[in-house]
């Protein structure tokens, strides 16, 4: 394949992008000659972006594509917790149907690569781990989709709930998350080491949901930062939300630790919640990384499954407004957010993989102020997607129903 | 006209629509027959919404339509006013075509009301007036624009500034426009005594910028509800931005004194800055209203013009989650925001103006939350716009170009 006139980020001049066996082979000012029967896809001068990483979502939750559910107005994570607990089941949750609805929706919006809390706990067991892989294999080679295996209704407070989650990794699941280790669980540091146990043991990365704020959840992330050193976990462990990184006195001296511990941040800038400092952690050389939160489930209405306009959502939070501190926002959902999920090739350079996202607009940071539609979705060196709509292949590795 | 199976706000059953001479004249719930030649439009069971109304915006600012122009990143009202001096002459701001070009994307995203708030100062003189006036006249009876004369660049700081204010208001500017009388203008009871003055002896309403937060804001609010009652303005003062709202201590009695005055609040959920309660809001009895804010200028890159967008950001940023919530934000981008506007008679009921913009949601609920396109937007019980693109009338009224 060979993409012509295509505005790269950071570049001024538009270039051709050819691409063979998945991979990007050559980045050039001029358009060159295809080989007979190459295909060629002229940008026009519009803007390719990177494939999309969302790092951080509840698929298994959604009921995308489903019924319209009114969501509970309760002001804490304990009374969602329970009210999904109380609920689920009525609304025939997890459901691959509404997962697959909502892994299509991301894939038409350019997300190559996904990472998902999927609940995990006595009520619900490997459901939701099984469910989302059964849809993950389905989309396979259209989008990567990474399992965490979340104690959602609790660790250390639901005791049949870590065997499970031992169990998820065996089931597929690479991640191990957390839960407010001392706001939900009540018990930071047995929660804690429970997860970095299992993780070491098992050879998993680690994913904290931190809702925990001010001086509560600045502690939780330095005694995260500690136990990534001690456990030698650096560069696999993340932390989501973090909220409290947003406590002043204490944010410098905690992006200096992440940035030694190896301690990643993921945002969805979700609701009025704190948003992490795009400035600061590129800075400190701490990765922020974007996702979307649960997307229209019963802990709330909201979401499409769009990273690129998350990315505006976390610029907007973070009230950047010259072009270079919107980079930052899409450097959120593409490289840094690949880095959370272990991939270290992720974006447009020559020997990377050829994930392409069109989009009409004249520059990457116009793209994430104004949040265009996506023209094409390029996945391997495949279309796999044109104007919000997936398109079959005629490869034989087509795009699934 | 004849909108059959329409799903209204507040009702579960589709209703049908009839309007003559840009009027509802019946909702009811069969279908019934049209008179001969009558256009009927069948809905499909979606959602109706009423037309949309943008309480607060800068349109004479906007680059919507032009060249690509990275904004600066800095940190006060003040430094931003300062560039924007300097740059936007070189720009060719403000622009007929650039306004115009953003007032179309409005149009189609349903907007049918909109304040704007015009810079006036002795630099830009009234230019900046003229040109949204004209653009205003060639898109009459398709979107409703009024202006507010708006001293940017400082009032007390600006001697030149207060006569030209009521030049705008001769040459069409109904309210008068005010910022930060403190932290702006140094003379907070000099400044509101001007603004107070000129909207009273003009008979203008009043909206004030007030970017002023915590208990400097708070206190400006309280001085702005006493000259309300002591000029006996209510009803035709509002607070735009208000952040100082958000301070707790002063929360639920500044709210008590804005209903008794009759001050507004109106919102854009700008950037990171606080959102006004709309739950509070609505139990005390004021009217909160949703803007855009400034689009694509030289102040931030962002925007879109669509005040569906906005009420779910306003919504989020309230954490609303339930289907009632969800229902507040709609009112500040509908009802609410007429009634600051000073239409009264605003919204989906019988003898009230024909201004329905359907959308593809069960719910209007569901509309908020999810922000689906604008199939249809009917201005005056005609087809102003469909699928996000103009529509010009057959009737000789078309939208102009």
């Amino acid at each position: 394949m060979r993409v012509t006139n295509a505005v790269l980020p950071g570049r001024s001049e538009p270039v051709t992008i050819v691409t063979e066996g998945g991979r990007i082979t050559a980045i050039k000012e001029s358009p060159g000659v295809g080989a007979p029967g190459e295909e060629v896809i002229d940008a026009a001068g519009r803007t390719v972006l990177p494939g999309l990483v969302n790092a951080h979502a509840h698929i298994d939750k959604t009921l995308h594509g489903g019924p319209w559910v009114s969501a509970p107005q309760v002001e804490t994570v304990a009374e969602r917790v329970a009210h999904e607990r109380r609920h689920r089941d009525t609304h025939g949750l997890p459901s691959r149907e509404y997962v697959a609805s909502l892994v299509e929706a991301m894939v038409v919006a350019g997300t190559t690569h996904l990472r998902t809390h999927t609940d995990v706990d006595p009520g619900v067991g490997l459901r939701g781990i099984t469910a989302v892989a059964e849809v993950a294999r389905r989309y396979e080679g259209v989008i990567d989709i990474q399992q965490v295996a979340f104690p959602q209704g609790g660790l250390i407070t639901n005791p049949g709930t870590l065997p499970l989650l031992r169990d998820a990794v065996e089931a597929g699941a690479s991640v191990i998350g957390g839960l407010d280790p001392a706001g939900f669980d009540d018990a930071p540091n047995a929660h804690l080491e429970a997860v970095f146990d299992l993780a070491a043991s098992t050879g998993t990365g680690i994913d904290i949901h931190l809702h925990d704020g001010g001086s509560l959840g600045a502690w939780e992330m330095g005694l995260i930062a500690r136990m990534t050193r001690e456990y030698d976990l650096g560069g696999r462990v993340a932390v989501s939300h973090a909220f409290g990184i947003a406590h002043p006195p204490t944010q410098a001296a905690l992006l200096e630790r992440f940035a030694e511990a190896g301690v990643a941040l993921v945002s969805a800038a979700v609701y009025d919640a704190p948003v992490p400092p795009l400035r600061a952690c590129a800075e400190h050389g701490v990765l922020l990384a974007g996702g979307t939160d649960g997307i229209n489930d019963l802990w709330g209405p909201f979401g499409d499954g769009d990273m690129l306009r998350r990315a505006m959502l976390i610029a907007y939070r973070n009230s950047s407004r010259s072009d270079d501190e919107l980079m930052l926002a899409l450097d959120a959902v593409t490289t840094n957010a690949a880095r959370v999920l272990g991939i270290e090739d992720h974006g447009l350079t020559v020997g990377g993989p050829a994930d392409l996202v069109v989009v009409d607009a004249r520059s990457a940071a116009e793209a994430v102020a104004r949040v265009p539609g996506r023209d094409l979705v390029i996945r391997s060196g495949r279309v796999v997607a044109r104007d919000g709509a997936l398109v079959g292949a005629e490869g034989g590795n087509a795009p699934p129903h």
